[in-house]
């Protein structure tokens, strides 16, 4: 059930999250849209790491990046005090959108797994928006 | 540990909600946060109920409320399945806040108890406002 | 954009919720990972529609249901104080796990769609066990 | 508005956590109960810090620990990308519950200020119980 994806994944960007009473749900593990926040924050670290704050790309860029399509596949649940490490990895970026894989781990354990394609958009006209050239070279450098 | 309050509450305004998976922890019980969640939907429903709808609140009367004190106490707990029913009730309303009375009950059980101040604020200035005499007057009427 | 599964919606089960601010964001639009809440919702009440309701499963059937999988595409942001309808139909019924596509709208707009994939669980041994047929014959006729 | 606590709080436990979008609302602030999430991964991690693991905790001493009372005051708000620092502090230990005192803050100005009585439950017997002789002694000599 493991996916081929994970070789691909191997040299990335990563941060850890510890699980808390918050993330858990009456089945005792994590509730499975709380994956969906993990790889959030995830992906906002990732930009982080390449300079590129949100706020900052609203204000000056006038753009923000909202998620147009995720698939999320569960492999094994995490439990309170787990500490889940999240991949994020660009797999291809195109004019207006990008497409990120990201992995949620448990020590070497795939917890789950999720493709988002995120599209880059006109924060006045609020339309779908070209990726500024800046930000698709660090995107594609990493 | 019943609080006294219960008699004040006999005859007000209540919504009522279902407990899903999300609003469960790993204790198998609602999670301690999210009973600020249900009070905060009962709150906005008693306001709609006053005509009063947040939304267009801001943008006629340029005002919104926040929250700046709540007092919380916690007798039973709610599971899965359990249907909810939040009271809400004006206790005070002063220039510029109002201090609403909470409760959440399972059947007729307390589960908690919330005390809320709630302050208007000037969506411009940022900072508290008078209250507009017409919605005083929506709020002691009730 | 509007995927073709709608058609295939027309007649079937859903719910109405209004969006809170705890389903926003600072973007002014529910986040991304709360629709998956929406969609769980509904298939719970979806089941208890079906007089399946998850706590008694899990005590007299020893079975509970997990997500395996989910794909959500986003068409259209709900804001505060919408009314969000989201629906819940079986695709496909198989030993031990189905196939379930819903769709959340606001008024007769698409929201967004999700087709989630969802394994029944021996509580007792901890793996996938084959749907107990009384549950696939109410599944099958809704 | 600051409260006198600040003082006493000079010298204590805290963790630092980044503001992500799941934790704001429309109004671009960090939602009112999400403050208490951030409290309860400090008083978690301050237990952690002592060697109390809450699950090592619930199997091997058959406890676990529940909120029975929480007011929380709102001064400032935090915003997407601030770091809030979060800090746990015992106020006071009683035979089966304790009172905290918690602050979050965004550089040195002051978000919130929670005070948290928490009871000792017996996990067997599902109600309050002496808190064991070591962790009263742990939580004393911080």
């Amino acid at each position: 059930m493991k996916p081929q994806i994970v070789t691909l994944m191997s040299n990335n960007f990563s941060v850890k999250y510890r699980v808390y009473w918050e993330d858990t749900d009456g089945q005792g593990v994590v509730y499975y849209a709380n994956y969906l926040k993990f790889a959030e924050r995830a992906r906002t670290e990732f930009l982080r790491h390449l300079n590129l704050v949100q706020t900052e790309l609203k204000e000056k860029e006038k753009i923000f990046f909202v998620v147009r399509k995720c698939e999320i596949e569960y492999f094994k649940s995490a439990k309170l005090d787990d500490e889940i490490e999240v991949s994020a990895c660009v797999n291809e970026v195109r004019n207006s959108s990008l497409e990120m894989m990201q992995i949620c781990k448990n020590n070497e354990e795939i917890l789950t797994s999720l493709k988002v394609q995120i599209v880059c958009i006109d924060s006045d006209l609020m339309r779908p928006k070209k990726i500024p050239q800046f930000i698709k070279d660090l995107l594609l450098n990493v």
